[in-house]
């Protein structure tokens, strides 16, 4: 029997899918335009799952709350945009080094500085090559419908537990307030299992466990990266996910992740009523991404658009995939701007189709 | 006639340049490998020429007081090691998007997390791609000796007023803490000048000044980022800075910044006395990084390979500069390891040399 | 049936009391000398209650952590040490204007400053004559054993609830860490009632509950303080206790509260061996003190020697209940130092009972 | 030759005085109802004497970056109103105990809780009974007029550094806003001297200067109390201010402090045209609080009204003055309210000569 289905927004479809994930705890601070997160878990959460809610003194409170949270082994998260975002960075690298499951959130605005409270796609960077210091990645999930966002809540705790690590969910602001037909998942039980690695106290059958990012002797700490290598090139090697559409016969690609990619489809459907064969390629895992898929795409195509509500981010992952077999070209929209399908077509034909008659 | 000689530490020596420079403020907070700059500053600066130096509440606290401080037309700069800067990520993309003058001095430590104290270069990414949310970018002056660890403090208050942009030096623990011959240069009197920009009280002869990093029609917000992404174009045709060591002739090509482009030449030394003809080519702005001049010695060259002391950051810039003409390989040590010349030719040989006999 | 004693320190055994008495919500930050309440609520209450228990990013956090928890009208405390509870002023006085139920307990070391971590009574003019701006009082209950910290903590929770006002409990490091045989009450239920004026989400039949300690008309405000005022005088003639110990045949009354009240119930004994008739007059609570109890007491003694481990605050108390009538001496020791029964009772002899010889 | 007179609003008054001192450091936060010192000292200060003028993140930022700079021998202050000085009570406890000297300037708002913005007095108790936590005092003077908000502040610093303590200036609101005129002193020069036990750098010629507020040996930390003791008993001798007006046949007193005093004036003599031969005593210094001339004052007269602008605060000393010599009755007004001349009478004789007709 098919559940019913509901009409949310996007935000709000995000948090209620946190509450049925069973997660255990959420630590954060107001800011546009994700506000609605901690608004709806701070009126739903705690009431029906126990969940703790909390509001923290700032970002940077927030984050190291997730930090001290996730060492005891349960899920915990933390949400904002990107200026919030931004002061957690410091937190970010020590959860990623200390080796902790953690749910972080961006609901992206347009930067940099204040900003705009419209959508963005400007933390690509940030997000997936460290936006804290060191040499850790972020496994991030970046939906393009209101339903990705509330799948993708569950896939993210899993991944950070199966990895010990913080994953992202790299939204933006029009996927946060846009409203979309969502089919929720089953209320999951707040687990009562605690991984052997928590730090619960110590019982006597085991040796005591530490959770830390500090190691003073530069060999402990070059194993501790040495580790963390390691374990990406795993997560490189089993989790890259991305999302291809009439890309067999194309001739030219749309790169795009998110919102945009939805965009990107509509003007696909444009180009091929005016004959010319074009596919969309979106990445879903911005980190890994998919650099494989892409690159022997490039043995069957003309060219790449990449297009991004950005100066150009995402575009330098896909060079480094694509590494001069074919044109890759960008186009992008930015301080909330959201560009349109009619836009993108006008920017292949003129970057592209028209170059390479 | 020649100024004498003075044996510093790299970051008193940057200290003592802050002063001579004439730089009207420094707000900070202590961090290992680069505290010696707050201590030398507060024992030397205010009363040598009135310069502020204040130690502030945090990282988040000292940026913010960059930004306010940098408002008024005043030389000023802060100063800590990689978990401090990740800190200041937010403070950072709103000096940039409001278009304001600062140095920012990062002395590197091995990450992530708290790490270790040992020098570093695993905040490349950090630093050149946006570390912040937002598309800004950071002119970045990487310096591989004490002397330039002086040189680059007044260059960088120049670039940072002619482009109204920060400006961060990029260091690390070992070159924060070893002692070389330094040559300093004469007291630069505090400017009494005031930037037309600056707000320091509006006078009646014009308008209002205003700085702000807020824009909330996205329209106003995108011309904003259209101005920021200008700059960056002309920042990118007149500042790229580099060096080349024997790379005339050379078969393989050691890419290396900071203090590891020291230990390359030496490596490059040792390969030429096996017959193995090695260049070396220090990218000294990272950015602007030096695209093309790397994408013309490809050319030339049978291969490269990027050293340095992370898991692999800066090498994503070589390959896209390089584009697939030509191998381009990395070896990096982490945790504040140093990698030592004949392991750099080991590995030169192991990845390059052999591969390509 | 007699339930069966356990053997506890004093800190201790006021967390277990916490978790006992039903507490919902514990934030807090660590402090020598009162950190075992952190400590034990983190290991025990959440995993039997489901009590929240937070450690914050600082006092200034935690009681406002405190001030937001209990507008929703849940049994929400936080504990400190003097400095601590200095960075809580702010806080204080605004739960107290804002008419919310909390517990604050502050475990006293010797001060000022850093001060030392052994136990002191110098908090008693910070606690009763209002530490914090605004015209507000904290009804203070002043334990003098193990025993009483844990049945001080529900009789606390329930003058909170019952006059919708923080309230203190001040012990002191010495209580916190000494060991006495206590009996345990039962476990009472986290509450699910929900108070009329909780600010827990506006429900159609009634109007919207504010908390707020702002009002910007000055006769609003005024008016707040009336109520406040008149609040006070209930609290005042309702709720006044205190402990009376051999003071019917007395000539002599020793005043002191906490500790200190039991080391000079000893040196009254002593007294009364040298045949010198002392009663040890002790309030329990500071705030309502006793004044009329003492002022009539004072009708029937020769003088009063008041003992406290600071440098005289209640005294100031005690003359304005004696008001004149008779001698009010004072002993204090300081900077954690506990004066002996011997040394009282040479001051009385040297203080009182030599000069009215 | 006289000096000029100037119309001047007393928070600008106070900025301007504070710059004439030859202060050499303000650290505060904005705050209503007194912003004006923040805002005055941001456009003047510095560049008329190079006085540094930051705005910190907070104020508790503020008094820790005051308790730093003072340790170094200079003339440093903050400023702020009822609830800012609350978050200062942890800090100024420590500066209290390390005996450093400075300038707090608190211009009350009615409180408690956020309480107005309008005038008040309820934070007597706050400053003259120790806000913060430990055995320490604040030199208080209490202006009434604004020439006094210009006239205290070198005083102020005289006194702070002649007993190595900080110094309140307890203003309040109204005071802060009118305008008054006012004779401005001369331009004292910047101090270059440092006192003997700054921490500026050990010489050669004497042992290390330590400033501390840290003695974790009780006995250590007494003879700090006692010390600190001592230095308030000589204050208490020396340092006692207040003025008298009409109380040399008069029956009736009224006490008030600040502001409040003036109104009393006018309501003496409104008082005397009725026939009742009315005298106003005004404490100048909170803390040292004249109780002598007050209690000498008690044999000649018929009783006393004291009047605040808070719910019974500085009553308590006067009633520890006249220790039950005559009656002490109170009026007050809270929230921001001002008592009337008339309002004043009418108490006067409904409490006081009514009664004791």
């Amino acid at each position: 029997m098919k559940k019913e289905l509901k009409l949310m927004k996007g935000n709000e479809a995000l948090a209620e899918a946190v509450i049925l994930a069973g997660c255990d705890a959420y630590f954060g601070y107001p800011i546009t335009p994700q506000s609605e997160v901690l608004e709806y878990l701070s009126l739903e959460a705690t009431k029906r799952t126990g969940m703790v809610v909390l509001q923290a003194e700032s970002e940077v409170a927030s984050i190291n709350m997730v930090y001290g949270a996730a060492g005891t082994g349960k899920r915990v998260m933390t949400s904002s945009s990107s200026p919030g975002i931004s002061l957690m960075q410091e937190g970010i690298s020590y959860i990623a080094c200390a080796q902790l499951p953690c749910l972080i959130v961006n609901v992206q605005r347009g930067g940099p500085g204040l900003g705009t409270i419209q959508p963005g796609q400007a933390d690509y960077f940030q997000t997936v090559k460290g936006g804290g210091h060191g040499d850790y990645k972020l496994l991030t999930l970046a939906p393009s419908t209101v339903q990705e966002m509330v799948d993708f809540v569950d896939t993210a705790f899993q991944l950070a537990f199966k990895y010990r690590t913080p994953v992202m969910i790299l939204a933006d602001g029009a996927l946060g307030q846009m409203m979309e037909k969502v089919q929720l998942p089953d209320q999951k039980e707040r687990t009562k299992e605690i991984p052997a690695w928590a730090t619960v106290g110590k019982t006597k059958d085991r040796e005591r466990n530490i959770i830390t990012s500090l190691s003073l002797d530069p060999h402990v700490m070059e194993n501790v990266n040495l580790q963390l290598q390691e374990k990406y090139r795993t997560i490189e090697k089993n989790e890259v996910r991305y999302e291809m559409t009439d890309c067999e016969d194309a001739d030219y690609i749309l790169v795009a992740f998110g919102l945009v990619a939805r965009i990107c489809q509509k003007a696909a459907h444009l180009a091929r009523e005016k004959g010319i064969k074009v596919g969309v390629f979106r990445p879903i895992t911005l980190y890994p991404f998919p650099y494989e898929a892409l690159n022997k795409l490039a043995d069957n195509v003309k060219g790449f658009l990449d297009v991004e509500m950005n100066a150009g981010q995402m575009v330098e992952d896909v060079k480094l995939a694509v590494l001069g077999k074919k044109p890759v070209e960008f186009h992008g929209r930015m301080g909330g701007v959201i560009p349109s399908p009619e836009e993108i077509l006008h920017k292949l034909e003129e970057k592209l189709v028209g170059e390479l008659v």
